[in-house]
């Protein structure tokens, strides 16, 4: 399948890479903070597009080809850091880190100002890319692996920007549908509520289920 | 309301304002891109983190409060550039700009590494987030602007990142609650559909249709 690829990559190599990863990663999430509530003159704002640029052409230098995929390294490790909720290279990404228990998964972070939809709120689209991320999870922590078939969302009340968390678990599963649901909650109480279906796909009905739940260790 | 500001700013300057914010939006852009698709040494990305942080300091010399907010100036555009998925100067928007005809609201856009889901696929909740604003819009273009209440979305095949189309429209209108419809669709065809229902907030019900469809206006 074309975007998933295996590496052969030492142990402690990976790790540093992975250090590295997360560090440059960091940075320009906190650059693109800064470039949403900045109130700097415009000269300040060209000075600073000067170095965003030449920082730019440094990484432009040699890219792999069209997308990060999903790499999974002969460790047993698997990196996804292209991926715009968890990606840790990626600056989309706040990254969410996500945790799994026995019958649930869930992530405690915080969204800054670039996830802004009503004023000092979360987006609601934001709201939805972060549930169908968690639920998909859930999905593949049960042994179900797949890709969102629906995904529907109930809100509540408006998510304040900031700290927050997020949970799901699956509801029932019905042949090769996996129905997961989850929330989003804040202080103010839970913000969202979220149902979806997740189809395993073909190559995944073949393989037992000790396999499939392995497939979403990072 | 808390995060909404009046201003006056002089026209002139205000459309000078724009193209600096749009600028060093998509320099930053660029950077996200190359940031997650890079393929340099260590070293190189070392160098890179030092003038992006440089670039955060510069910016960081004097920020706005907490978020963006919307800012409705005296000559009558508005601005929301810390929306995600339209703001000019956040790097995590595309960003998207919409366009008005007399049924629908429609745009087209490229969506790049940045926005992965699947490998080579932009992410279920990315799809998610375009649709919620795409809706939205719908529904202000309509004179029934509002949040939104319910978003249902219906995956029926992988969007390809790259260009695509998004549209969106009014289904039907049931006292205080507008229900719209909409799609992304990309050259293999419909990619996503979606049913969102948007509840008009009290404070405009108070105001009559003719001021409701400006709001939305850029």
């Amino acid at each position: 399948m074309s975007g998933y690829f295996t590496e052969e990559i030492p142990a402690e190599e990976l790790t540093r890479q992975m250090e590295v990863a997360r560090g440059v990663g960091d940075s320009v999430r906190a650059l693109v903070a800064a470039t949403v509530v900045t109130d700097v003159d415009e000269d300040d704002v060209i000075e600073a597009q000067r170095l965003i640029d030449a920082a730019t052409a440094i990484l432009e230098r040699r890219r792999i080809d069209s997308s990060f995929g999903i790499r999974f390294n002969s460790d047993g490790r698997q990196r996804n850091w292209g991926n715009a909720v968890e990606g840790i290279r990626n600056p989309v990404a706040p990254p969410v880190e996500f945790e799994a228990g026995d019958d649930r998964v869930w992530a405690e972070f915080s969204l800054g100002p670039q996830y802004e939809g009503p004023p000092g709120l979360v987006h609601g689209g934001v709201i939805a890319l972060i549930l169908d991320q968690v639920l998909g999870h859930a999905a593949v922590h049960a042994g179900a692996p797949g890709m969102t078939g629906t995904l529907s969302i109930r809100y509540r009340q408006g998510t304040k920007l900031g700290s927050m968390r997020t949970e799901a678990w699956i509801d029932r599963t019905e042949g090769v549908k996996t129905f997961a649901k989850g929330q989003i909650s804040t202080a103010d109480g839970i913000c969202a509520e979220a149902e979806g279906i997740f189809i395993m796909p073909r190559w995944a009905r073949e393989l037992d289920i000790d396999r499939r739940s392995r497939i979403g260790d990072a």
